[in-house]
């Protein structure tokens, strides 16, 4: 019963399609790349309603904390600043600040990418290989993420935003998060089956790491950590040899 | 009894002055800002052993878990990058990965204004405000950081690294951190002399919130939520106040 984020989006649109008229704006909030064609949601979003005016919302909230009106911020992001603007006059409260860019690529990226270096961080943490490992991966995992946004244009600085560095941190170190969770329970030694066929709810970045590996492979763009996470959900590799994969990497330059 | 980080620096190198000889280099763990003089480790470093290779080791690790054998990594800086390079060929095991830089004040200011950045995340969770809002302030801390990481000449990629958001994250998500633990404790109402009190190791983030206040206005540098944390710890504002000066700014684009 279970969907993906793109045929969440694309279903989504298809039922709401005779609504979106006239430039009305499209918001969209899910997460991921599509399997089987390597688009990104707003890209997804594209080809179900041609012509709309799309942009997204992204950023590190737990809908639970902004639904009980804690503070947070996101990111909206649409090609036309201008868009992005008209949105955040309409969702923008005391407690709800939004950072605004036309780097729609980048913004989208940060969401999709951040949830499969989640994973690897929860693997890290249910393995009790400690916050220090967690926190090196987290940085080199905001690394893979600017070089596969520089190869497709994004701007680097996006990932230092709401969108980056803001929605990896909350996602990576919350058990609120259904991919560190996931990444915790897969360390700890349950298999993919076990801990989906619990949930309700879909684990964005099970799906994202195999769109990705194809996107990094297509790109020519090194993405070590999100590689060690799709051979380790597709049982290519045990959990121990991901890990080698990563500490045996030759020394880098900052 | 509690000596701060300036002073440790200063009496650890005279005691150890007559050892330091033929460019032998002197590598420097503590982080933080003289009060006093505005000077960063290194420069207090040169001021005691004038002409001494001096070079700073700094990053994402928690001393228990490096003794442990635990995974983790680090950032060595040299304005010399071939002595960065020599002290990684002596430090580096399969579980010690240290990146190298040649931008020494980024990498110092990464980990001095990170203990502010942590207490004031500290704060917030201590306030019950929620992982949302905590990731948010995470955030435009590593904005800040930026921020006058470029006016004092560091290069902004260097707050990418371990000695950047890796350390951030890693002191800002872990009750190991003493700058997280003294801000959560601060934020459920304690005062600073009743925790400063009880504890027998240097909190550095409590010296180093007020140099950097000095510091950044000298460069003429917006660093709001170092400000906030100044603000509360010296009692000018309550913590209400100091959160309120945060939500009510304009918003900003990303």
């Amino acid at each position: 019963l279970l969907v993906t984020p793109a045929q969440f989006v694309r279903g989504t649109l298809k039922a709401l399609k005779a609504e979106i008229t006239d430039g009305k704006p499209v918001v969209i909030c899910s997460k991921g790349i599509e399997i089987s064609t390597g688009l990104m949601m707003v890209q997804v979003a594209e080809e179900e309603v041609p012509g709309a005016t799309i942009a997204i919302l992204t950023g590190p909230t737990f809908a639970r904390e902004s639904a009980n009106g804690l503070p947070s911020a996101v990111t909206i992001a649409a090609k036309d600043k201008d868009v992005a603007q008209e949105i955040r006059d309409v969702l923008a409260t005391r407690a709800l600040r939004p950072y605004i860019t036309d780097d729609v690529i980048g913004a989208e990226l940060g969401g999709a990418i951040k949830n499969v270096i989640a994973i690897a961080c929860g693997m890290v943490i249910g393995k009790g290989l400690g916050e220090s490992a967690r926190a090196a991966l987290l940085s080199r995992g905001l690394a893979e993420m600017s070089r596969l946004g520089s190869a497709m244009g994004a701007n680097k600085d996006t990932f230092s935003g709401m969108c980056g560095i803001g929605d990896l941190v909350l996602t990576a170190t919350s058990m609120q998060s259904r991919n560190f969770s996931f990444g915790v329970a897969f360390g700890e030694g349950k298999t993919t089956e076990q801990i989906l066929g619990s949930r309700n709810a879909v684990t964005e970045g099970f799906y994202t790491a195999e769109a990705l590996t194809t996107l990094a492979r297509n790109q020519a763009v090194d993405m070590p950590i999100c590689q060690a996470v799709f051979d380790c959900l597709s049982g290519t590799k045990t959990l121990d040899d991901g890990i080698a994969d990563l500490l045996d990497r030759p020394l880098k330059n900052s």
